[in-house]
């Protein structure tokens, strides 16, 4: 085979494994293959997509570009409570991405918080101790289940479109760490986290952190501004040196910003046949390229599926 | 409770699951605590860290660094001869990497490839055709099994080292896409890719491309100056412009380089009682940051375990 032959197939190699972004294959499906995400969206209604609240989405600004993250309340009330009076408070503002651990996490807020004649004052409203929020009830709670086996959890799927896991013995239900996740970064004490120090996850999903800190949400969009940071030399990816870290311009909650000035984004449904639709791709991919469906789905397999509204 | 107390156990705080680099807890560990990572391997007899041979090492020279490849002929032989031939032959040398595409995977190679002028062409040795090596028999072959459940397939473990899978009935074997995984990029047909174009797996592991493509090996070091390559602006992560792609200085077997310019390296072997140690203190990790022991490892959870031999 020529090296030609092999190039020219390079665009359609290595398919991400859901490409909202992908180009339309080079070649026709065969009439057997699955169909792909590209296909199972477009063809999904309107009422499959939803609108995030604007105040469970957080713009935060760092010179790369704007990351979008979507908080969720539902399992981190308290948290997000006091990271809604943080960046109403503007505390972020001018502090930093002080930590990029490869294959973990990125860590932000204030970096000088064990300083106390240098660490930033919480705004108005912030409170300085919460609850812990690793898990809460699965009563009342929707939940998408997945057929699929996860060694972590005895049953994984989706709330409120989160990635997420149950234990119908105990009753309780809670965010799973996937890539792109947000957390609540802590000390020892279980009930350490403030919401004003945050991780999101930027490696292979540390699902061994599930059940041991507070989930808050997770980035729908810009997620490569955080993942591409440089690691941090010292250990665990800390940024000792001020000069290599990365400044956060600003975190708003997306209700305070002007509507013109908003990010016009919407959220695949979980609990509509969309979704199960394209799980099932997922899970039993054969097309040109794939030769054998892996027959399997993990819960941390699927990005956020996200798209910018069509103009009407 | 105090920001300042907060951030003081920032330190201690997410502790990365299995961190080789991470400082000692602040805090003597509890009687009843698993043991560290570290305090397993500081007491892992010389026995239990293996040389792999310099004809399986490629050295991967960017400008950010040098990444240490370990290859896996036991896995695909015909893939790891023609890349000994490739990288013997300088083929790399000067070529780029052209595609980084978030939470999946950085690709290098020839961005001309394609191009029937200016394809560089395969130096003496080098094949232009290779078999597909998706997986192997299981016969004659090692594997350390893991316990755990994986839903990718029926059972999981290490074989040579390297993450890997097993199918009892069809008596079939392969390595698992994990972060920091190498494999050859290929067209639509099974058989065709050559080992020119590699990739590396960057977030979350990709284990769908399980058998559905070759796996020649596994990032052991330097893997932070890949997964923190900008994301491509194209479709898939590519850098249509040449300006935005990383150049490759060159890619060099260990056994070309003289003895005094190699990276001296030992890797954990998996079919010690130190790896069975560190597995189950990963599983059931129980120390003062811990609070709930996720019961579970999962094949992918753990990096390559590298060191640096200690002086004599």
């Amino acid at each position: 085979m020529s090296r030609s032959v092999l190039a020219a197939a390079l665009a359609a190699c290595l398919l991400p494994a859901l490409a909202l972004a992908a180009p339309a294959a080079k070649h026709p499906a065969k009439p057997t293959a699955s169909p792909s995400s590209k296909e199972i969206l477009d063809a999904a209604p309107a009422s499959a997509w939803h609108v995030p609240p604007a105040d469970t989405l957080l713009y935060m600004d760092v010179p790369a570009g704007r990351v979008v993250i979507e908080l969720a309340p539902q399992f981190a009330p308290a948290h997000v409570d006091n990271i809604r009076a943080l960046a109403l408070g503007h505390f972020w503002d001018g502090l930093a991405i002080y930590r990029s651990q490869d294959n973990y996490v990125v860590q932000f807020g204030d970096p000088d918080a064990d300083e106390p004649g240098k660490a930033r004052p919480f705004p108005a409203g912030a409170k300085a101790h919460l609850p812990a929020e690793f898990d809460r009830s699965t009563a009342n709670l929707p939940f998408v289940r997945l057929p699929d086996v996860d060694g972590w959890a005895p049953q994984v799927g989706f709330s409120g479109d989160f990635p997420a896991a149950r234990d119908p013995k105990s009753g309780r239900a809670w965010m799973t760490h996937c890539y792109g996740t947000l957390g609540a970064g802590r000390g020892n004490p279980a009930d350490s986290s403030t919401g004003a120090e945050l991780y999101v996850a930027t490696g292979e999903s540390p699902r061994a952190l599930d059940r041991n800190i507070t989930v808050v949400g997770r980035v729908l969009k810009g997620m490569e501004y955080l993942s591409a940071i440089p690691r941090g030399p010292a250990p665990m990816g800390f940024f000792t040196d001020p000069v290599m870290r990365v400044p956060i311009k600003s975190i708003r909650l997306a209700s305070e910003v002007p509507e013109a000035d908003r990010v016009p984004i919407e959220v695949l449904r979980t609990d509509t046949p969309t979704f199960t639709r394209l799980m099932e791709a997922k899970r039993n991919r054969h097309d040109d390229w794939y030769k054998r469906p892996a027959g399997h789905v993990g819960v941390c397999s699927v990005a956020p599926m996200v798209r910018t509204p069509p103009a009407h």
